[in-house]
This record gives C-alpha cells, sequence and structure tokens, in this order.
C-alpha cells in the first residue's frame, strides 16, 4: 500500500493575521505522517502592492498580473508568507523547504492566452515534476510551496493557489495515497454563508450541482471545489474543506467530497 | 579525493541589472561540476524600501533592519532576485532551487546583540547544517542561497551575504574541494580603484596587511578578504575575486588569495 501524503492548502484570513497563522502552523504540524502545505497571501500582496503605488485589480476573483504586480507576488509569496512560515515550522522542529513552481522546476506553467482578458503574467500549471519533491518528502522534509510558477524560459508566473494545490496532488496521487485539504476560515461549504456551523459534512458530485443551481454555493467556492472534484477523478484519495480546528483531531469536521 | 565545488558568490552591480545579471548567470552556469550560488541585492532592497516609503540607514556598510526593513529583505532576497535567478538557471537546463537560511535549516543566526548600534534583525551565523544541501548537491542540484538566516525560533535575520557563501564554505570544506568566488563588477582587487586592470592577481596576508597599512585595500573589501582569508585557514581550498569574466575559462583572471 501506498504511503499516506497530505496536502494541506491554507488561504484567506488564516494566512495574513500572524495569530491565525501561527495556530494554523501548530495545527498543520501535528498532522501525523508526510505533509506539503500549499498558501496564498493575496491581501498581503494587495496591502504591499498598494504601499509601492500599484493598484490591485481583480476579475472574477483573480488578479491581473502585470509586470509590477507580478514583482510584488513574487516577493510577497516567494518571500514574506513562504519564508515567515518555513522559520516558524523550524522553530517546531519540523524540516520544511519554502519552494516556488521554478524551484527543482517542480510546477511549470504556460502564460494564460489573452482573450476577453489579458491576465498578464499568470500561468496555467502545464506539467508538474514531484520527483524530487518526493525525495525531499521521503526524507520528512515539509515543502511549503508558493503559488508561483515559472515557463521553462526563466519567466516567473502567478498562478492560483488551489490550482497549484490539486495539481501537486494529483501527481503524487500516482505514488501516494493523498489526502488534499482545503484549509481557510470557515468551518466547510456552508449552506448558510451567515452560519458557520451550517457546514454541509458530505458534498457529492449531484448535491454540489443542486446547490450550484440553487444559489447555496457561490462563486468563490466554485473553482475551490471544481479542483477537489477533478483531484478526485484523478486519483486523489480524499478531498476535504475545513478551517484550522478540521486538522485537529483526524479531521473530524469540514466537508468531505465524494464522486 | 574529496569531490570539487564551487561556491559563488555574487553581489553588487551585476546582480541588480538585468542584462548583467543575465550574463553572469550563463557563466556561472558553465562552470563544471558542483556548484552553489550565493547572492546579494542590496540595491534592490533600498529601492523597494524607499518606494514603500521606507529609509534605508547604513552603518559601516550594514544595512540597519528595523522590522519594515526585514520584510523588505526578506520579499527581496528571499523572494524576487532569488526566483529570479532560480527561473533563468531553470532556462539554462540547471536543476536549481532557491533557499534561505531557515530552508532546510541549513543557516542559523543570533541577532547581533546591541552595543554601540541596534543593527536590528541582523544575525551573526551561529551554525551552518550542511547535510541536506548536500544531498541536494550530490543529485545535481544546484542551491541558490539568499543572505538571510533564521534563529530556530520563528525570527528570519538579515545576514551579509559575503559572510554567508564563507560559512558555507567552510562547512562544506569537511567533504568537498571548495573553491571560494566572490564575484562582483571589478576584475579582482584594485590597486588603483580607477583602473580596472590593476588588479592583484596573488594577494597573501602579509601583502594585505601592507595593502590595508598604506590605503591601497580601503573599506568594502575589507570584510570581504577578511572572510576569505578565514575562510583558507578553516580548511577551504581556494578563494579568488574576480567579476563574471573571471568565471570563464577555468578562473584565469582575478585576485587569487593565499595564506
Amino acid at each position: 500500500m501506498n504511503d499516506r501524503l497530505s496536502i494541506v492548502k491554507v488561504g484567506g484570513k488564516v494566512v495574513e493575521e500572524p495569530e491565525s497563522l501561527k495556530a494554523f502552523i501548530q495545527d498543520f504540524a501535528s498532522i501525523a505522517g508526510q505533509k506539503i502545505l500549499v498558501h496564498g497571501g493575496g491581501r498581503s500582496a494587495t496591502a504591499i502592492a498598494q504601499q509601492m503605488g500599484f493598484e490591485t485589480q481583480m476579475v472574477d476573483g483573480r488578479r491581473i498580473t502585470d509586470k509590477n504586480m507580478l514583482d510584488v507576488v513574487v516577493m510577497v509569496y516567494g518571500g514574506l508568507v513562504n519564508k515567515n512560515i518555513v522559520a516558524q515550522l523550524q522553530a517546531l522542529n519540523k524540516q520544511a523547504v519554502g519552494l516556488t513552481g521554478a524551484d527543482l522546476d517542480c510546477v511549470r506553467a504556460i502564460k494564460r492566452p489573452v482573450n476577453d482578458i489579458d491576465y498578464g503574467y499568470v500561468g496555467d500549471v502545464s506539467s508538474v515534476n514531484s520527483e524530487q519533491l518526493e525525495e525531499l518528502v521521503k526524507n520528512g522534509v515539509i515543502p511549503v510551496v508558493a503559488p508561483l510558477t515559472h515557463n521553462g524560459q526563466g519567466q516567473m508566473l502567478n498562478t492560483n493557489a488551489d490550482t497549484m494545490a490539486a495539481e501537486l496532488a494529483k501527481s503524487f496521487a500516482r505514488s501516494f495515497r493523498v489526502q488534499l485539504v482545503y484549509c481557510f476560515e470557515k468551518k466547510g461549504v456552508l449552506e448558510n454563508p451567515e452560519d458557520n456551523n451550517s457546514y454541509i459534512p458530505n458534498l457529492n458530485t449531484e448535491l454540489y450541482e443542486q446547490h450550484k443551481a440553487s444559489g447555496v454555493i457561490s462563486e468563490g467556492m466554485i473553482p475551490k471545489l471544481d479542483n477537489g472534484f477533478a483531484a478526485l477523478k484523478q486519483g486523489v484519495s480524499e478531498v476535504m474543506i475545513t478551517n484550522t480546528d478540521g486538522l485537529k483531531n483526524g479531521f473530524n469536521s469540514g466537508t468531505l467530497l465524494s464522486i
């Protein structure tokens, strides 16, 4: 039987506030066995862009990434957020290494073609090369992955963190029993966005379609869930959406996806 | 006989201008055998700090690193400069990984004690753990190291790149035949700062003392040379100071140190 590997994506408010990030890192570190962390950092990037005099433009929740904004996200995701997480994991005696898709050539992408909208330096994942990451993971190292890729020709690209986590999960599923966890500030996929306890414990594709049709599941969650269902279809063993508390005690709360 | 390992530190103007950086990376990539790159990035950090509204304060060529400036150097050294170098090496089919001292717990430091001057979040190297880096190097990976360390308690620290390179060289000297190269815009240690061809081909400790006493060797070079001589005394096989051209054709120009 293949080894188990947890790939946890953390984003939203959790990663932006020092106290919640610290609590998350402790809970993440306590997950038994081999693991990978994929992080966001969008709100910090927006704040630093603003401080540098660059305006942030979003379309459908995606960041328009011109040359200046690319520099900002490479700095913030690849440097500030990533290295502070690594340092905090080291403080808990967890051997970690901070990476982008360019490091160890692990995730390549293609600059998104310009159709109606020019997203700029945004990359759609074209290939995952998990060989070197597997070596690290098997040696007890935790890769901490920033949502950045490269095109193989020296260009860094900005890539969605949910997608990055799902792509890594699919690649690792060839040699590991992979659990993919999307961790954010809510307890799971909520039936009522105002009530954090209204999370849907089990979500299959049929129920997902119903909830999309009725508007219960709204825009922000859809790319995450589409990524999650696609990962299940491509060999990932388990996909869960939860908050920091859900990481504790064997993942006993949150929304579990099934196909 | 131990394997040969080249540790090249690049700094100054070379790393700050896209064209000179690109040329450097090509020359660096062409060095035969196992290698590590340590980079600076101080001028970019100063420019971005200014853009964010933070003033840079230097004392004896060292950056005063308050909390805001720490964020800037972690972003710029650990993110922007580091990842762009890694992506460019990948474009030359060189397998590389960008690291700080926190990654793989490879370089720890102690926050510099406050005596006359409070340097803030500046770290003096306390230990180098090159075990994981050696595995990478032996697997053909080029570590690209930013001049940042951590204190083992979750705090990132700003560390001088020349020192970082010398400390790595000393640690690797236990299991490799290490060549340490300081690469910057000048051809070597110059007798006449106005004349780039006036480099001193061989500099031993005696001549160094003479040139310091007469003022031929000036302030900026002294920490670099002190680091270089200390590395030779602690088992590093060869220390050279040169420019990008000096990396080519078997290091046939530049200043070679000897003790």
